[in-house]
């Protein structure tokens, strides 16, 4: 197809797919003459990935060319393909200040991991994340110790397996990432608000049985 | 207590407490003479649970004085009340412009959650968030109908039995609302990142059962 054809059926504007050819995130198409090329499915699906990690992912440029560059290279395993895209989902996270209290965060957050069994990259920055809800959480005086994060653990694990199984391996590589990338910030969104209404339920259900059906007041 | 031993122990600076008496989030001290009054256990308890709001909850001030009038209307039942601080929690949803789809979404939100048998105010805002959701996900080509997204509802569920069940009913008010909104919002933080740890891991046992032991690299 020519470049209008493929701004109509992506819905990306002409001058973003020639942006996204002169950055290198969308392959070149094939020249057919000095000022003409046509493209084919795959850049279809390159651009759905590339506004996929914009708009969903909400990742800058120089992230989405990292995850472009592992897609395109075909000898990286897929699960570290998997891994370029997942790790640039994350904020970036900063050392705590106090390097004592940091260290031993982070020496806890990979004895946790250890310790549920699952098979992390000891130098994920994931791990870094965990680190930093373990301090802030004990900073407030919450229960952070291996016990009380254990139902949350289980919970991750039982959704990660379902979700893990979802993602088309068989397929082109663009589309794998595109799912992962997707399903982690969507469900997870999703997952946020189903866990506050079912907090209400429960509230509702403690505290006021007889409101419960005729809901509250505001 | 002075307002200054207040501020020491409270760690806020005395001029954001004058900020909070004049705007009533915080109530006055016992005035002792004309130009000195004294301070108790509740007001350092009022101190820990608008900074919690603001620090945790990111809540403005209009939000957070909003969740203080619930605290401090003792005829407001608990549940109301947290219901209140909840409710402040959750990002403004904006209607879609599709009032037909938005429509339908909210329908479907609504009857998920009566068919999950979940006991939820039907002018939730928080349904707008899931009704939000359950639209984006299909635009997006994602699972959203009642069977895909049992897993999160069972999920999220089990977890909000468990938080619920945490939360400080038996002492004051204020330090229960205090607990609900440090932990709806740090624990969901965590959860993420337990998920995505979680995810990470079950590539490594799907894709590279034998890169899992020493680690992908980069």
């Amino acid at each position: 197809m020519r470049i209008s054809e493929l701004s109509a059926r992506s819905q990306v504007p002409i001058p973003t797919i020639k942006y996204y050819l002169r950055e290198g995130l969308l392959p070149q198409g094939e020249q057919t003459s000095a000022t003409r090329a046509v493209y084919g499915e795959d850049h279809l699906r390159r651009l759905r990935l590339i506004r996929a990690l914009i708009e969903v992912g909400r990742l800058p440029v120089a992230a989405i060319r990292k995850v472009v560059d592992a897609v395109q290279d075909e000898d990286l395993p897929v699960h570290d393909m998997l891994g370029t895209a997942h790790y640039a989902l994350g904020p970036e996270v900063e050392p705590d200040p106090d390097e004592a209290a940091w260290r031993d965060a982070g020496d806890r957050a990979r004895a946790l991991a250890d310790d549920l069994g699952w098979a992390i990259n000891p130098n994920a920055p994931t791990l870094d994340e965990l680190a930093q809800s373990l301090l802030t959480l004990e900073r407030l005086g919450m229960a952070a110790d291996p016990e009380a994060l254990r139902p949350y653990a289980r919970a991750a694990h039982a959704l990660a397996e379902h979700e893990l199984a979802g993602v088309p391996f068989g397929g082109p590589r663009d589309a794998a990432v595109e799912h992962l990338v997707i399903g982690t910030v969507l469900y997870g969104r999703l997952f946020d608000v189903l866990r506050r209404l079912a907090q209400e339920s429960e509230s509702s259900r403690l505290l006021g049985p007889l409101r419960a059906a005729d809901g509250h007041s505001e």
